[in-house]
């Protein structure tokens, strides 16, 4: 036995496919699972099944979902011309947090980077310009990330979407709350300069 | 919808309980999961189950295998009178790695740990004694870790198992291959001194 027996590895070498599972993990998580009680295995597995059938993905936002359309997008009371661009379903749950938002979502699926081979085609963007032509948006708040790739996105998004009567906005850049002047970089002290509102 | 779908949250709660998850990355696998091919999930699904459903313990000596006895204990041709106590079924692979091993194993399946709930009883010291009434062993070789619970641990067994004709040892504490001596701590050099062979 110079090795682990077969199942072992074949187990290890799936787990180790899983984002942020390397392979000394996938090993560990390997042996702890062979080890567990078969019952507790089962229910794993049937879980894990069991989620993946009953996630999909909302056919309007794109967010995740049990039921289609999504509890937001069938929501009568929401703001049905204002929707948020977000990169992830996740996004809409931070969002949603802050319980100041009233409009609907928009799920992008990810942000334009061309070294990891994302173009705009594998984003959901004819998907928001349909609902563009369908639905009676007047404007969309662009809420995805600032760093590079979010602000190409972002400058690309508002071109590309760009038609009469949409207003484009995106996301104030600037302080995070409860932070100091001392602890902000020079990027973001910029965009909090540039973005200045005047005080009422 | 201020959190996730129930399917993701009870996933990520099950994926959170394995060693080395957080409770971020079991969301992050969640997400991944609910978002992959529904027959890549039940292919993990399968191979999980599986995988727990070949591997047994093997009833002799311990070791994480397909068949019982494992192919350590049913080989003939190794020394059964020589038996490495391990404290893991994987310290079984690195053992057998060196290639300089031809005895057979016992996994203790741990260290006595008092601040961690684990006494003697809970290892498999009771199956090493029936072991050493049954079989012709003549040395056992303590190769538990270096740390404070595995030299209370070999000291302990040391005691345990001492009878007449049987001969226990511990393999060497040292200076590790390809070290030296500006790397190496007090209490390894203690030990490699104590542990000093004459040179022939």
């Amino acid at each position: 036995m110079a090795s682990l027996p077969e199942p072992i590895t074949t187990l290890t070498g799936i787990l180790s496919r899983l984002p942020g599972i390397g392979p000394r993990s996938a090993e560990r998580l390997a042996l702890h699972l062979v080890q567990s009680d078969v019952s507790e295995v089962k229910q794993l597995a049937q879980i894990l099944v069991e989620a993946r059938e009953r996630i999909q993905t909302c056919p309007i936002c794109g967010s995740l979902t049990e039921q289609t359309p999504c509890s937001i997008c069938s929501d009568e009371r929401r703001d049905g011309g204002l929707i948020c661009l977000v990169e992830r379903p996740t996004d809409i749950i931070s969002i949603e947090k802050s319980g100041t938002f009233h409009g609907r979502y928009h799920v992008l699926g990810g942000k334009i980077s061309p070294l990891n081979g994302v173009g705009p085609e594998d984003l959901r963007i004819s998907e928001l310009e349909s609902r563009l032509s369908q639905e009676p948006i007047k404007e969309i708040v662009v809420a995805l990330g600032t760093d590079v790739e979010g602000d190409a996105t972002s400058n690309y998004l508002a071109k590309k979407l760009a038609r009469p009567g949409l207003r484009i906005s995106r996301i104030a850049h600037g302080l995070p709350a409860g932070s100091g002047l001392e602890f902000a970089d020079e990027l973001t002290l910029t965009h909090a300069l540039a973005g200045r509102r005047e005080m009422e």
